[in-house]
């Protein structure tokens, strides 16, 4: 993409209404822009993030053997009465009616509506355990929404739902979801630390919430050291195969929300070098709820032996636009944004020193189609502003590489190539810069 | 995916609630579930086709120069004000409250809201032109929702709106969109004909509907034979060209809904033995509106005289949900749905006559992964069905392919490869089919 072309509206100033700092860096790098409170546009920077995000999820869900369909924003109060939510969920359900004054919500979760569309075609065991999923925009009237994307309104969340004969089936089914989020955070660059939880709202007795470490995070957390270390299932991991071997490993070193933390069992568990009392923000949340749901709106099957019985259910969430924010607070410096490469809009950044040079500018035509060519994304900045301001741009936007092009570097026959994490800058033939991006 | 492990809820009966064709096909296999008046859940077989669309047009939106974002589905009320149009649009508006009695609404349409965006950061011509699209679900509160997806209520669009310094740049702008237009639906199967249109609400006095034939459509159309013939511009093409030639060649010709329809003009223009009349559904429709919005909404740049003025403005849409539905009205026979290969949930559909048997499962086994392997889509029946089961729910949900593995078959070395299309069938060797299937 050629920045002459593009539409990134960054701020030189800091907004003033910004209090946390992803907040403050996703409006300066011109990636939203809010549209009423809580709610918020994805500028073209964006969008590109919360669409790399919303893949890597998709991949590692279907990989997991869930199957992805689409459910509807809006959705029939009658659907939660059947489940007594309706009346129980409070202030933020969006209420809406329609001209014929029937009674619709804006969906803040989709527990109702997916066992009502498996209670439809489901009726055996034989079809069990099934896992559906989608990733589509909620609504939650927030109070008092802030914090950008991290606290809106209308958000982005994939939510997965278990259906299975039995409670055994259903946990295993809870555990294919457990590596897979352990998959998911990885590849998204983060270190997210599974916790037990509190269910709340949704239900059921098993929830771990999923948490990334950053200073800046909602809540304090207390955790064994050992447990950032521990290895992420690769993707040859069997779903089919036995996984507790996997969660025991993760869920048996301490680690705990201030919510459920217990001091006593830290002191007595974890030896004094190993704790650490940080803090986290949540980026994905799996529930067992056994058969809350199914048997108040009547999901049953019948089981090999004829007789009908309600089916057991988990629910599995990932904030999708929430983790647009969550990254930044984890991963920045004063300069601006550092994504991890995955997530990354662009993966480099190219920088003409001096547009209109005939050599400058062609030596970053041919970067620039070698690169794309190589299915690598590149931003290139062809704009007439001042190496100074498209220095600072990109440290702001913060692309994994910075390719630098001058006409003095190319009198020697090279390009600086600075990686934006480690800060490192070298030296090094076009060529060569080639040869390191593509590879 | 197998589909043992998949969740494809087909119908045996034709649904009773569905008085077209695209409908009771997209229940009869299982690709929605409708949950509320107008409002569709997408099942898996049906978000595989809306996702494909969905790419398509993005691919080509990119290839024209547009650049992709995604606002929100609520929006402010106030914004709406500003242009006028929060009380012209009428009961189809679905207008919220939120807690604080703040008035929202579901968008219907996005020309205030880009407005919105561009006057906040372009102010000078030398950012423009600039074309800013997404691909968001919209809200229209139809009186009376039928017809499946075709006229739903929660739709998705494609909407992209492009902004220029005065009338000469922005017709270039929209001459680029009737050609990412004719390059779209070419790639979707369709023969999508460009037609002089109505503005309608969207203003403006310049707009074209691009319109599919089909004998189930909605509106009657008059065609000059020959357009059905003419070229559909390659990838190639040049959008900083000059687009005039292409826009002449398919505006010249004589087509026109039973809206605008000339008689005399047809009687006239075309030769008896070139005048079609028949039926079509619209698919797509763009417009230039010249400065309604901007001068409304106060949307101003500096020209390269230093005086600011109005930008000029266009909105383009395609119908991305109304386009499941719409292929299907195009592409479909007694048995069933006949995908394009372009938008098919899957190429090939992989029928296993004996599962059990060890040498068809082996083949049918080693089929699927080389195909998956390959990149080619495959559905692989491995249910205990019944062959003429499986067949009939092949025709029905239209693959491109079905390759048919039976031990008889395989004694004498062959498979039978089926073109969905054509009906036709040849028998071959598993490694032939391979290579026809991946080539």
């Amino acid at each position: 993409m050629r920045l002459s072309r593009y539409f990134l509206p960054t701020l030189k100033e800091n907004p003033a209404e910004a209090q946390i700092v992803s907040h403050r860096l996703m409006l300066r790098s011109g990636m939203i822009r809010q549209e009423a409170a809580g709610i918020y546009a994805w500028l073209p920077l964006g969008f590109r993030v919360l669409q790399n995000i919303e893949q890597i999820v998709r991949e590692e869900m279907d990989r997991a053997g869930a199957i992805e369909l689409l459910m509807p924003t809006l959705q029939l109060a009658d659907l939660w009465r059947e489940s007594g939510r309706y009346d129980a969920y409070g202030p933020e359900m969006l209420r809406i009616k329609d001209r014929h004054e029937r009674e619709l919500l804006y969906g803040p979760t989709n527990e109702e509506m997916i066992t009502e569309i498996f209670r439809s075609y489901v009726k055996s065991y034989r079809n069990l355990p099934v896992n559906l999923y989608h990733t589509q925009w909620k609504f939650r009237d927030e109070q008092r929404p802030r914090f950008g994307v991290m606290r809106g309104r209308e958000f982005l969340m994939k939510d997965a739902y278990s259906f299975d004969l039995d409670e055994a089936g259903a946990r295993l089914s809870y555990n294919r979801m457990f590596v897979a989020y352990l998959r998911i955070f990885a590849r998204l660059g983060l270190k997210a630390i599974p916790m037990r939880a509190e269910t709340g709202p949704i239900g059921g007795d098993l929830s771990h919430e999923f948490i990334i470490l950053a200073e800046t995070g909602e809540s304090g957390v207390f955790i064994d050291k050992n447990v950032l270390d521990l290895p992420v299932p690769g993707e040859d991991v069997d779903y089919d195969g036995d996984l507790t071997p996997i969660i025991k490993q993760w869920t048996d070193l301490y680690a705990a929300t201030e919510d459920v933390h217990d001091a006593e069992r830290f002191a007595r568990e974890v030896p004094e070098e190993r704790r650490v009392a940080t803090r986290g923000i949540e980026v994905g949340q799996i529930f067992y709820f056994g058969t809350k749901y199914s048997q108040a709106m009547k999901a049953v099957v019948s089981g090999p032996d004829g007789v009908e019985r309600p089916v057991h259910g988990g629910s599995y969430g990932v904030g999708v636009s929430r983790l647009v924010g969550g990254i930044i607070e984890a991963s920045h410096d004063d300069n601006g944004i550092i994504w991890p490469e995955g997530v990354a809009p662009f993966k480099v950044g190219l920088v003409n020193l001096k547009v209109g040079d005939a050599e400058a500018d062609a030596a970053c035509n041919e970067l620039y189609e070698k690169l794309t060519k190589a299915g690598v994304s590149v931003l290139y900045d062809d704009t007439d502003e001042r190496a100074g301001a498209k220095f600072s741009n990109m440290d702001l936007i913060g692309l994994p590489w910075q390719l630098v092009v001058g006409p003095r570097g190319l009198k020697s026959g090279v390009v600086e190539l600075k990686n934006r994490a480690t800060g490192e800058r070298i030296e090094l033939s076009p060529e060569a810069a080639l040869n390191k991006l593509t590879n």
